[in-house]
């Protein structure tokens, strides 16, 4: 019974910092903390308010998507976390949330072109938008397929999850992780940020240039590479 | 006396939701619950301000929009709330208001383009802006008439209200309803919501494409269909 | 000392709702209160944080502009105020801010068009912004010039101060006023709220049409006209 | 250890202000501030949330960019902090910040043009942005750089830093500077205001025109020249 304890309270500190940054409405949003070792993740239930959430309402899923623990019915995105979890080893927490902004490229079906070093501090590409399932997909086992759909378009655009911890699904909404859930967490608020930034940008000069290969390598390196010297560690 | 209680409480609690919710200015919306059974709704005092507010303050009125009982004048809107209750057999809660938004498309005299599943989880169609009223409608019984200009809206575009739970008034504001008065007002948040994206939306690519049919039907029958897996119940 | 304590402490609790209501930063605008017996206003010291005010610290100025009480400098627009006042006698209260959406229209030096019921439940036209004023009168006395070129605004366009409470000046901000200071802080608010609508408007469909004359006609006697319909007096 | 206290105080209650005027998210800013005669500066230490900030944790500087007290890593952006304090001797105070609008004015390449008294009651120009700096600069001394770029900015365009204490860095974002770390702070939140103001009137209006000269000069005039008659000093 208390073997789960870690990552329900992972998963639950985590789900609550949604409301607080301004990135859900009602319960449009869901996070999940895993450990790998009892391959295994915690997951927001489905449709419950954020205050009423506890610790011990998050449900235990598998990696295959089947429920181990839990009075409730885990979150409806659950198959597409189950699915990167299986497929992208090094995560151990994702969230979706159909935050303003990135939502609305997301329903843009666009890229969101890098154009600053606020959105180069974080990954060196665009942020990538799937584009929208074909019928069977969507027909079939939607929410596993995806999980595919995500990892179908880092394929072709040649990405790295572990670099890009984030993307948009064409039609859709936001997903983000890392190796936490808050780490994830901090990636759905950043890609906020940075897609209102490049929405506000696009108006006020349409012919805004991509940034130079210069800086968006310099800014990355500052925060990821081996010679980073931001921050304490 | 206390034969309105349950719904003057309900109809209360449900327009406190709406300054908590970002959703009014002032006294700038309404929120009523009707009661079946007696033939009668609650609804807000006119021009009262939130804070003054009270569940005995609530205006009990039927559904042919005279006043049964309550020391204040009921809000403006209430003819247009007793119309739609009396022709919509189904719906238990009504809310008007002029949140940001959803007030710029009805001034913009638009339908809300479908474009993605935030938008696909609660209807399945653009949502309806109805046209401004004749100016015989204008001078006659205004708040009747709008009623009825709400009810023609869905019949010429052949809507179904227990499916469509929000429509614009054009030049005027947003309607929401539902089974109760909380649920009313979750749609008024929701509307508002898919209003703000929409708006970014077009912004971002005036070429964006309605959301695929197969998504739609999808989306929409995760949280509604006979098959609906969202939530708990 | 305590002939103006009343218009002192009108004052005070009006200049507090301005940050309440998101409609400054800092200490960028002001609000006064009139006594029309006495023949003076109170207003709010220049440059003092609102977090530092007091009723106490408003400063009392007559209809010509002269300091007649206080130990504060007054605010830097008290000139407006004071020609406003002396040649607008129905006025009890001004409001001046530098709220956003409000001062982009007043920087675009365009009139804020009446295109929906939320603009005509206050007034019946689009609301006016004067031209920025000729060199001649900025460099004369200011802001005393400031309170002409509304007033020359108000003539050439054929308004009536009673009935259009609120200017924007052009490149600069607005101006609104009212039977009290709570009235003008209430117009302020309003007033952003319409632009912001305004803009959104103008973003979602540049063709949409000003509002229908029967619906202004409608909508602003329900609030206003011998036969107003709405609150509770 | 004593020594340092007043502008690690200082620098403490500036960089707190960041989150409260809704200038930052999560890390993404920080303010020094300098005491001319110990020729140093107290800097936020990189990457250490606001939350856990304390005036002892304030990094000790000085103005070649060494740092001469703290135990932790100061901010990344330590280097152009100390070549603008080591060049620019009238100033005590930096702040760098990614807030959105004046970032996304950044990310555009473009000045911020003057439209009205708001952006005029601060200083008298577009507020410049740095073009991005060289590859070479880029992958030399990154952050020191930064500092030239914006000193050559100024020279370019014979603009003097204490007249316009604001500037963008084209592709990355704001910094501002004052008499002390509280004036820096205030030129950010004036920044971001005056950054959104313009881009609404360029919504609003694309062919809205710049500020006519007598009005530029008679607002910055009456807060900053010699007859100032703003504040109460």
């Amino acid at each position: 019974m208390y073997t789960y304890q870690h990552i329900q309270e992972e998963a639950y500190e985590a789900n609550m910092q949604l409301p607080k940054l301004g990135l859900v409405l009602f319960t449009f949003g869901n996070v999940s903390a895993a450990d790998r070792s009892l391959g295994v993740f915690a997951i927001k239930p489905s449709g419950v308010p954020y205050k009423d959430l506890s610790p011990d309402k998050m449900v235990i899923v598998d990696f295959d998507g089947k429920t181990v623990q839990g009075e409730y019915r885990p979150s409806s995105d659950t198959q597409t976390h189950a699915v990167l979890y299986k497929h992208w080893e090094k995560i151990n927490g994702i969230v979706h949330t159909h935050s303003t902004f990135a939502t609305a490229w997301a329903q843009s079906q666009r890229d969101i072109p890098i154009l600053g070093t606020t959105h180069a501090d974080h990954n060196t590409v665009d942020i990538p938008c799937a584009p929208p399932m074909s019928d069977e997909m969507i027909k079939g086992n939607y929410e596993y397929e995806t999980g595919f759909q995500i990892m179908n378009c880092f394929k072709e655009k040649g990405l790295d999850y572990k670099e890009v911890e984030m993307v948009l699904v064409g039609n859709h909404a936001p997903f983000t992780w890392g190796k936490n859930a808050a780490k994830a967490v901090y990636n759905s608020a950043v890609l906020e940020s940075v897609s209102q930034m490049a929405f506000l940008t696009g108006q006020i000069n349409p012919a805004a240039p991509r940034l130079k290969d210069a800086l968006i390598k310099k800014h990355f390196e500052r925060k990821h590479g081996p010679d980073s010297y931001y921050g304490q560690s």
